[in-house]
């Protein structure tokens, strides 16, 4: 019997976060509030990612930028989004008009009627990944240098993907180290990220399984870019079960993008050649899932190796 | 002349944030990318609001709640946000169509026609105010304690207000403590944070002045309702001048809503009666630009005190 909720012991993991406090309910599957337990638990990870990013011979020292939940609409259709997974992105919509048209919108909401007819669309939509934001703006500054760039990235991102495993939230944040360079300098960033990324997470006593991964490309077409991708192996996740031992959740992922967003966005490197990407990205909230799926959900019961991983 | 942009000297205050890298440019005006310092700065702040809440004789212990940057749908039409800032507010909407409609979709891309008729209205809003996601929740839980209940929210809100003054975003950060209980309680609240905001906000160096305000209600009929709320004396703002010497900005606001939310939700006291509320609110972009303003913008060279009240 649970403590909390008394009459009815929570079974699943959403249900046992939620009951406890740790999650809180809005009515929206994929829409959570996060307690201050929660957002610690997220703040020492970060904490953790921006050190493990700082080891090794000789680190580049990252950019930091932090971007707002929104991005430029136009900037998105360029990006090529709407045509790898259109089903995932959330356009931003307002109300534009004057008196007359306030009056109908609210004589409709009144008789629960669809009111959003006269909402038109804004210059804005949700940042589907933190690192959308970045290429046009790196690329306005003109050719890299000859080390290239590294940004350290932090985002709120919308999937519109309801849905009852708390792993798919619908709004979340993406930490992410996006390189630009030559591709031998994007590749060694994310061949290190792989096993620095690795070793971080085994501090954190997860399980952890490393595995080749493609992106979830819409419809009939997306196929053949999901076997290119394999194939190729452009994409790798790190898995945590979280929601399921079968189907553990991609907590981490290591991409390399090749030249895809600097062709996109005219990234030119340091001898005028396209220049190629590659972004580590952190699924923050899918991380202190799969902490609290582990160790439970008192904090201060974790194991001592753990908090010392995370508080120090 | 300026060592960064070299070329241009930059007038404006957003001008001379993005030429110093403090805040970056997306191509959309109130969408702005924040660097390491900004956030910093932001951070800092935050931890002085922290602190300051928790001063005073006994201080009630807030719970810390963290909100995504969007809410339930039906929450928000039943908040009445419509009715009184429509021209604000930003619906999300998603493709919910097949292989055939998303080869359309992309024709309309590729010939620059308007591509977003086949968006549908989805389960969720942007967050207009940190506190729109707080009321149904707390309802939900039941009657108050006689001590009523303390809230600590933080949230990135969404108003759709396009605008060149850096203080005017689309997108940014909303701290807020939000008060439920007796009357009584909650005006003892506001009356506290109107004395304790003032304190905190003079130790960070910056000209205040605390004036009876009113919201930006939509309309004609918006009118009587500013008069109302002006009338009786429902909102105070704190102002400093950022964008405008003669039109301050408000940094903090200061709301009591009488029986406002508690009516809309079905809040009761600890003795069956209607709950009041009141909020404090925090505009974190605003704050950092006003300190960036008054300090400039190399934040090592901000007057001592003001360095101490932030970094300690």
């Amino acid at each position: 019997m649970c403590v909390v909720c008394a009459d009815v012991e929570p079974t699943t993991l959403l249900e046992q976060l939620i009951s406890h406090g740790i999650l809180i309910d809005t009515g929206i599957d994929g829409i959570y509030g996060r307690s201050g337990v929660f957002e610690d638990v997220i703040a020492r990870f970060e904490d953790l990612v921006t050190r493990t990013g700082a080891e090794g011979a000789n680190p580049m020292a990252p950019e930091v930028m932090r971007f707002p939940p929104a991005m430029n609409r136009f900037h998105f259709e360029r990006s090529g989004y709407m045509k790898s997974f259109p089903q995932l992105a959330g356009t931003i919509h307002s109300f534009m008009g004057d008196d007359r048209g306030h009056f109908d919108l609210l004589e409709k909401l009144q008789n629960n009627e669809d009111w959003t007819g006269q909402q038109k669309t804004t210059g804005v939509v949700l940042t589907p990944a933190a690192c959308y934001t970045l290429y046009p703006i790196v690329a306005k500054r003109g050719p890299l240098k000859s080390d290239g760039a590294l940004f350290d990235l932090q985002s709120y991102c919308f999937r519109h993907e309801p849905s009852k495993d708390p792993a798919r939230m619908q709004m979340f944040r993406m930490r992410e180290f996006v390189r630009f360079g030559k591709p031998k300098q994007v590749q060694t960033f994310r061949a290190a990220w792989l096993e620095k990324g690795e070793v971080m997470m085994k501090k954190l006593g997860v399980p952890v399984h490393v595995d080749l991964a493609n992106d979830p490309f819409f419809g009939r077409s997306g196929r053949m870019l999901k076997n290119n991708q394999r194939d190729q192996g452009l994409k790798f996740e790190m898995l945590i079960p979280i929601e399921s031992e079968e189907k553990p959740t991609a907590c981490l992922s290591f991409n390399y993008h090749q030249d895809h967003f600097g062709t996109t966005w005219g990234l030119i490197d340091a001898d005028g050649e396209t220049a190629h990407t590659a972004c580590v990205g952190f699924g923050l909230e899918r991380v202190a899932l799969a902490l609290f799926k582990h160790h439970g959900l008192d904090v201060d019961a974790w194991p001592k190796s753990v908090r010392k991983a995370l508080w120090g």
